[in-house]
Formats: structure tokens, sequence, C-alpha cells
């Protein structure tokens, strides 16, 4: 049997893309396929289950009842709708494709949803910070209380703001969105390593399964393609949606749309993402993120194609895609009307490789990763109000990996911190729609970081300083760029090279502190090619940060660490169950998917045999044994 | 209003020490003093709670369907008892003092405790793993897995292992005890500081309230007594217990059992915990530990007290303390006939200053933290199986943190598996008796510990090897004093102490491949004085193990990140209530201390004004502010 997700182009018509839908689709959207046995246990045992869900939600309340201290939130024009009630519209037709059977159980009608007897559509919102460990997430906790303090004059900023940290005042429950969804953690290792990357990661999530670092959802051992979370979904009817702040063709997107033996073949997983090279022949109805490069003709400047497919373009014929290259272009997409709906599917892609860090980023040029989820959740919101269509939507903050790469504790702080304000973002959402599960959680740890290292002489310190993180102003990464820059522009003399180090450092880091020997070793690098040169200019440049804040790493690579895993399900009574009953605790990281499977009831198995039945080993490309497992080259993940 | 808690030293009989206790407890051995109303509420709120129970039992049940591969135990001579009925028999006369008024709700009859309408008498073990971060956890148990497949033959051990890993039968859901327990993480900054030492970390847990670094159950400002939990256990009339691998003066049990306002005041701990010296006049039932040299007169070799006083013979004559100083004297102190009840207190110092690392430990003459937590819960489980009587004991895991310390990766995880043992003993006390509580959290990481770091030159790796930390057989500590102690006794060349130094590391860590550069630099490391250069050999020691571990470390200090959370009820309704109301989630250390004090119903505040009421202040002793807080020196927690 060939499974084909629907993907219809324009909202209401029958869907204009190649192939038809064939799987039929309850009003509710609920996936329509005959169900086995087990599921009306499980039904039945979540009926069950609405005292417990109540509990938790208690436990949720508990959890939120703290000291909430969001970050400002610089995107207030896109408020959440006021239309909140789920299911309150009958499907418009044609984006319920086939009228369905009615399984007991799972075939809520019209009309009220919070009624007990009506279970809503069940969506899943997956946050994936790419490269975050439980350090980074305490670091990012106290950075932001420090931003706070110091908006509120209570705190100095900056490298002069060590020791002078409002300890003394800080709430003992101040946390951040996170922090009040925290339900337990997942171990990372995966099939070739106890340390994995974000390819085997991220498919340990998108097909609940082990494979090799540098695989794209693909089998460990005959290297065949396995379905994804987001392919079974948009098989079983419901929206999907990639927003990534990397190139979305990056292992972490590509591991839930594609079929590759190695991360780096980044063209054919363009390909399959957006241009219908998997014989599934669709693609999600949101692609936001960068990498242009991979989409683009050889011969247009900056593309790493080695044809002149322009997969943009195919994009357009094939599926009826909306293409959009800048932040305002996406705004714009949304209509004005809260009534009316967006048109799917939107290829956004805003840079030819990967976003900027947040503290470089190009406000008009590139949306935040809070604009592209607020975008998301809007679009697929009004879908869900409007029609009872569910979604599955993946969201990674993808460059706090690469920051914590560099060893730049700046760039992966601030990244972080808008990581969080799209959580928070995300969990107003399942505030607004039941049924709708939020989880968050890292692929792996990146860096090796700490709060707290040795810093001179003994007695070893017992601290560490937030203030000089808060202060950052740009990544490390811009800095070197931009010292290279100069003297490549200004032939300048040591002394003036220093100067405009002493400058640009105390401008981008707010350090004013840098010792003659920072000085000079930073001017110096900065007479070296950029292109031998980098690696080093990086690392000098984020000790100065690292040293005041008194943070430590130990790779540049990525550990083992379990990472800490959050879900949240507001106050809908199953799906808190289903979020204490199988994401509490210690858990593998294929468990995520596993939930997901479960909750939206996915057939993993089916979408599998569909992509293998058509030959799908042939599309797999070579593998990249000299370089994965076990390897890391810079610009990896 | 003075509280004074129970100390009757013998069985049965009123208590010969002083003073006598005061306050009433009903049969079953709880509190008997007037409940405020929300006690009432409260009360209802978790007799409401008992369907909730059940759900927080169906995840732990969840949580324990998994691959359960614990340690094998070799201390299997102390079995379960084999009567479990908590509250079975009536209280002896003796061991309940004061008939108590009747509050209702909290009045457990005699009969069987499994009905509904009587819940279980409630105890707390609350396990400290001191200084064990997120990574350490995870680092432990895949030693553990390693262990286990070579013991079964599928893989070889040390560093020859290294890319020998059995990843591909690791089952995804191997798990250590701990695993199987996780409810959250805690935040663990002090009041200082960002980072925490264990004085003010063991604080937040005893008094349910942050203080500075090296504060031992002070107030942060005026640096007063704050009244701790096993003091108003002790009040409340429960039996208290505190064991420690360090000595029983170092911070974590300190902050329990004394108040004073630098760590470093161990003599003055000493005769607060087991002399009388604060105005409760009490000693805990059981203080197992190291740490003689505080207890012992002036004049007796090793001891570091000031004056004459044996604190031993004063346990022994103001509270009928049994004192012990082996583990054989241990053991032998328990009835074989499980129906007899034990001596309380006892006082088992069994080292001049801390235990022994696992690794190194003399087992005769030391105990371990399995064997100590396992005599504590015996005799704990016969009083409370046999008079109704509940306890609080506290267990720490203390040279977890000293091997971090000293960035020795072999020390900490196996101080960490014996943890995990001594978890496990904890686990099966709650299965045998509903109403106990088993919480272990850690105060604070140490080291900057990570699974992960940089080795050699580009591409970095993604891997790290468990084999070579399960091969180590002795500490950094015991090899460098080996190797000094040759030097000094033999005096051999420079090729001579280079053979010892490959004989003893071959030995002691089985690492064969040891480079020239190594062996040379550790070799002349041992013809320096062992007073000046102890930490450089500990260092070059700790670095060959982790370099070939692929462990990482950036301090020889603390770090501020979150520790992980752990909780367990057994199949008890209300103690799963509790734990996932109160400490599921993200959490200030300070909660755990809350949730102890509303579990067993205690009163803080009345103890804290009964310390101070009686000149507590006067019993402080010089504080230690140019060394707290923010300073480390070797020796310290
Ligand atoms: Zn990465
Ligand atoms: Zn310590």
């Amino acid at each position: 049997m060939e499974l084909s997700p629907r993907n219809d182009p324009e909202i209401g018509g029958a869907g204009v893309g190649d192939p038809s839908p064939i799987l039929p689709e309850d009003p509710a959207g609920k996936p329509g396929r005959p169900r086995p046995w087990w599921v009306f246990v499980l039904v039945g045992l979540l009926l069950g289950a609405l005292v417990a869900g109540a509990v938790a939600a208690a436990v949720v309340a508990t959890q939120r009842s703290g000291s909430e201290a969001p970050l400002p939130d610089p995107s207030d024009s896109s408020p959440g709708p006021s239309d909140s009630s789920p299911g309150s519209g009958d499907s418009s037709p044609g984006s319920s494709p086939g009228s369905g059977d009615s399984s007991p159980g799972s075939s809520p009608g019209p009309g009220d949803a919070s009624s007990s007897s009506t279970p809503p559509p069940r969506s899943v919102i997956l946050m994936v910070s790419d490269g975050s460990g439980p350090a980074s997430m305490t670091v990012a906790r106290y950075v932001a209380y420090h931003m706070q303090q110091a908006a509120a004059g209570n705190v100095a900023m900056g490298a002069d703001a060590a020791g002078a940290e409002p300890l003394l005042v800080l709430p003992e429950d101040f946390t951040l969105p996170l922090d009040r969804m925290l339900v337990g953690t997942a171990r990372t290792r995966s099939s070739s390593s106890l340390v994995t990357d974000s390819a085997a990661g991220a498919t340990a999530f998108s097909c609940a399964a082990k494979t090799y670092n540098g695989a794209i959802a693909v089998t460990p051992d005959d290297r065949l393609p396995c379905g994804t979370i987001l392919e079974a979904a948009a098989v079983a009817g419901l929206r999907t949606g990639l927003v990534a702040t990397s190139r979305v063709t990056h292992a972490t997107p590509a591991a839930f749309s594609a079929h590759v033996a190695s991360r780096s073949s980044e063209n054919q997983i363009a390909e399959q993402q957006v241009a219908g090279a998997t014989p599934l022949d669709f693609m999600p109805d949101l692609v936001l993120g960068g990498g242009r490069r991979h989409f683009m003709p050889k011969s247009v400047r900056g593309s790493r194609r080695s044809d002149e497919r322009d997969l943009m373009a195919e994009a357009e014929q094939r599926f009826g895609a909306t293409v959009v290259r800048t932040a305002n272009q996406l705004a714009a997409l949304l209509p004005s009307d809260p009534a009316a709906q967006p048109a799917f599917p939107v290829l956004g892609l805003f840079s030819d490789t990967h976003l900027a860090y947040e503290l470089d980023r190009p406000t008009t040029d590139q949306p935040s990763l809070l604009e592209m989820t607020d975008f998301a959740l809007e679009s697929l919101g009004r879908e869900l109000r409007q029609t009872g269509t569910p979604f599955f939507l993946m969201v990674e903050g993808s460059k706090i990996d690469l920051a914590a790469h560099d060893q730049d504790p700046g760039a992966h702080v601030h990244d972080i911190l808008m990581y969080n304000r799209a959580v928070d973002r995300a969990r107003a959402f399942v505030d607004e729609h039941p049924g709708t599960v939020l989880i968050s959680v890292s692929d792996h740890e990146t860096g090796g970081l700490t709060a707290g290292a040795e810093v001179g002489a003994s007695p070893k310190s017992y601290l560490w300083h937030p203030g000089v993180l808060a202060a950052v102003q740009r990544s490390t990464d811009f800095v070197a760029a931009e010292l290279f820059t100069f003297e490549r522009a200004n032939s300048p003399t040591q002394e003036a090279m220093e100067a405009h180090v002493v400058a640009t450092l105390g401008q981008a880091f707010r350090v004013t502190d840098l010792t003659p020997a920072e000085v000079t070793a930073i001017a110096e690098l900065a007479f070296f090619s950029r292109t031998t040169h980098t690696d080093a200019m990086l690392q000098a440049l984020g000790n100065v940060i690292s040293h005041r804040a008194v943070i430590g790493w130990t790779t540049h690579g990525h550990t083992g660490v379990d990472v800490n895993l959050y879900a949240y399900g507001g106050a809908d009574a199953g799906a808190n169950a289903a979020i204490v009953a199988s994401l509490a605790g210690s858990r593998e990281n294929t468990d995520i998917g596993r939930f997901v499977v479960n909750y939206l009831d996915l057939d993993l198995a089916q979408v599998t045999a569909t992509l293998q039945a058509a030959g799908g080993a042939l599309m797999l490309g070579p593998a990249d044994e000299p370089a994965w497992p076990g390897a890391y080259t810079r610009g990896h993940g």
C-alpha cells in the first residue's frame, strides 16, 4: 500500500498538488485509517485518566505559580487569536480529504470541544533546543534575571558587574518559561556512540529509533529510510511544519523530512523536502529557516547545488507553495482578518545559509525564532480552529548548538533566551487550544559548558557572573569577521589594530578591562588569514567572555550528558495524563518519538514500508563514513 | 516554650538521658502537638489525592518497567524484614513519651495500615549525593553497564576497551536505580553566590532556607541558628539518623545537627552533635561515618581537638550511646533475631577523618555506604514495625564530591555506583514500608565534569569511553600516596621510579599504554615533597584516566548547574501525591526541606525559637569570612 500525505495548496480547494490525497480523514482532522484494537484500549485508558489529568494539571499549576518573569517580548504585534474555541467550525471541503470512517472515541463532532465526550483534536509542537545541556539552561535563567534587574536599574551590566549580582533580591522561584514545564531528562546516545550528533539525535525523535551519527532518518544497519512522525502526520491528514534557525537542510529539520545516509547530502535533502523526491511526494505545509544555497540553481551566486534546478520554483509549481525570502514578506502572508485562512504550503528561506545569531540578526530580512514560531502557530491555529485540522510542528533553536561549538557563551545564551520566548508563545497556544501538547528537548549537549571554572590561582572561586553574558551585544563570529575585514580594508599598524580591538570588543562585548596580553594576541590574529585563523580568533574572543563570566568548556564537539525534557499540556486532562505516563522521568530520546506516535495515533511502519517499497534505498546518496561516526569538523552540528 | 527531642537510650525504658521528653506523641509515632487549621486542610487534600497517588504510582510503575539491572550487591547478608506490616504492633511504653492528644486524621490506630482509613506512619529517607551533577549520573550509568557487560565477558575492560563499547547491545532502557525515580531538578545557588558550597547547600535542605557559603544551619544576616528538619523530627518524637562517608562533622551531616557560623568549626559541631551542646540537648539515634579526630581528646594521636574532652565517652554517658569503631562492630550490634529491637543511639565512627573511597576501602574496618544504610534502615525499620515510630534519616555519599574536587573520575564514579546500591536498598525499604518517602538529591555539581572532551587534534571526537572508568581499581589519592611513600622508602633512581609508576598505574588504573612523557612526568613528581606536590600529582594521575576516558573537567571547585532530583514513594498513594505535588519539576533546593517539613508535619519555627531563645548565638563560634563565601581550599567540600 502506498501512502501519500495531503498537500492541498489552496484552502478550500481539492488540492492541485500531485498526488491527490488517498487517505480518509474525519471532520475533526483525526486520522481516519482503521485503528488496531489497542487504540480502543488506549481511548478507554485516557478517558479513565481524566481525573489523573486533573492532578497533572494541578502539578502544572504548581509549577506555574512561581515568580513568572518572562522576558520582554519584542513582537507584540501578533496577539493570540480571540477565537480560541477549538473545533468550533465545520471543516471546509477539501481540507478534509475523504469523508472518513467513524472510529469510536476518535470522532469529535462539531461543537464545544470542552465537552467531556468530545476530546479535542490532538496536535503536537515539538521544540528542539539543539546543543543545550542542563548547564545551558541554568546559565540562561540567571542571565535572564540579571537582564531583568539591569533593566530595572538594580544592578550593573557587563564585566564590571562581576561580583554585583543581585543575589539577595533574587526570588527563589525566579524561573524561565522552560523551567515551568520540566518533566524529566532524556538519554541521548546514538547507535554508534555514547555521544550523538544532531542527525542521529533528530532521527531518534523523528523515527523513534536509534541510528548512527550522521544518519538522516535511515536505519543503522542497512541504511534504509525510516518513516518520520512528520511524514506519518501528513499521511494521516494533519498539517505539518518545520521551523529552524539553521539551513532547513541541516541535520535536525532534515531528519523529519528527508532520508539520506549522510547529513552532508544537503542538496538531496532539499529535493526531498520541497520537490517531491520521496515516494510520499509531498512537502510540509510550512518550511521556515535558512539555506537557500541548496535550493538555488548552480549559476546563482552563493548556490551550493551542482545542477540548475530551482527548488523554490519547483515547490511553487509542484505543490503551489508560496515562497518568501524576508521577515517582512513572511509577516505579510498572514491575512489581518483573523477569520481568513492562511495559504499553505509556505516555503520561507531567509538566508543563503544559516540564519544569524539572535545577537547579530538583521531584523527586517530575517525573522526571529519567535516570529517564525508565531507565524506558524497563528497559521496552523487558524486552520485548527476553522477546520478542526490538527498539526505536527517542529521548531528548532538550531544555532544554540553552533554557538557552543564555537565556545561563544554570549551567542549561546542569547539564542537560548530567544528560544524561551518562542516556548512562551507555544505555551500560550497550548493554553488556548486544549489537546495540543508542547514538548521541548535537546538532542544533546554541546561544548561541555559549565557555570564555574578555574580562574586564576588558588583559592578557587565558587561563583560565576551572569552579568558578563547579559551584556554581550554580538557573537564572536560577528566580531571575528569584523576584525578580519577591518585588517584587510585598512592594512593597519599593530597599534591601530589594537586600538580597533579595544573599541570593537568594548562595543560588542561591553568588556572594558581587556588586558594588554589579550589585546595584543587578538590584534595579531587579525593579521593572519581568515581561512586559517578563524578558529583561533573565535577561541580568543570567546575566552575574553568566558573567563570574565567564570564559564567553563571542555570541547568544541558534543558531550553525552542527559538533557532536560520539558512538556506542557495546559489544562487538557488527556494531554497531561499522556505526558505523565509517557514523558515524565528519565527517558530515552526515542521515547519522545514514541510519545508523538502514540499521542497522534500515527503509523510509522506503514510510512516506512511505503518509502522502502518504492526503492527508497536508491535515494540515499553516498554514506559519509570517513566523517561519521565519531568525528567533528567545524560547520557540522 | 522549650522543646526537647526524645532521646531514650534503652528500648522500652523511659529514657535516662537528660532532659526527659516533654512532648506528647501518639501511639503510631505521629507528633502530637496541636496542629494548625491548615493541617486538616492538608489531610483532606491528601485523602482526596488518593486517586492522584494511584496515577503517580502508575508513573513509578512505568519508570520501573525498564531493563532494571542493579549492580551486584555484595551485602546480601541483610535481607529485608519478613514482617513488613507497618503499625502492626502497639507501641512499647517509653518509646512513645506522652499519651498524646488525638488530632483527627493523624492518629492511626493499631492494625492494618493498608486500610484506607489508616494512613501509615510517615518517614523520610533523604539521600544526598554530594557533588554529583547531571553528567556524573550519566557517566555512572554507562560505566555500570560496561561493568555488567565486562562481567558477562561481552566486552574488554580498561584503556584497551576504548572503541569497544558494547553499544549495539545496550538496551535502550538500561538504567540505574536512581534513573527510575527521577522527578525533576533542583536549583542550587546560595544566598551569597550562584555557586553554593556544601554547607549552604545542606542548610537549604535542613532549614529549608538559603544561607551563605560556609554556614552550618545559621541564618545569612544575623547568623543565628535555624531549626533543622532532623531536630524538628526528633522533637516531634521521630527517630533520627545521620549517615555519611565523610567526617560526620563535615558540612552536609553537620548542617542537620549543629549550628555554627563556619563549617570549619568541626570541634564545636561534634559537641553539638553528640554532647548536648545545643539547647535541644539530644543526639540523633544514629550517627555513622568518619571523623573521630574531632571526638577524641587532644592527647590522643590523630586528634584535632584543642581540649581533653572525649566526646565518644560523653555520648555514652549522657545519652547512653553505643559507640563502635569498625564495620564488624557495627554489624554485631544488630540482633540476629529480627524481632529483637536495636539499641539506640549508636555512634559509629570508623576513621579518624573521612572514610576511604569505595575503591580503597578496608572492608573489615570501614563499612560501605550500603552497609551503613542497611544497618540504619534495618534498625529504624524494626523500630517502625514494632512500635510504629517513624523516622527521618539522612544518608550522604560524601566522597563523591571530594573525588570530583581532585578530578579523579574513577573514585567519583565508583562512589556514585556504591551510592546507587544504597539507593536501591532504600527503595526496597520504601516498597516494604508504605508511608516512607525516599528523596535523593545533590547539593551541587563539582568539577564541571562532562562526558566528552577535546582529545588530540581535529577532527574532534564525538565519543567517550566508560570502559576506562569501569576498570579503575584505586583512587588517584591512594596511588599518589603510594608513589610518594615508595620514593621516600626506597630513594629510587629516576629509572626505577619510572618502572614503579608503570607497574603501579597498570595495577591501579589498568592503564597499560602510558606514554613515556606521562611516565616521566609522574615519576619526577614523586621526587618532590608530598606536602607541596600532592595537587600536581593528583592532577597528573587524574589526567591519565580522564584523557583515556574522554572525560572533561573545568574546575577543582563547584559549579552552578541545576542538579537532578529523585523521589520515590513506592505504592503509597499519599506519598506519591505529595511527591508529584511538591517535588516534581524544576525546584529550588529549599523546596526539598519544605517537602520534608510538610510531609512529616514538622515545626521548624518552634525549634528555631528554642535555639535562639536559649542564647543560641553564643555557640556559633568564629565566622570564617576570609575563606567564605566564594573561596575554595583543598579539603573543603
Ligand atoms: Zn552540534
Ligand atoms: Zn565540594
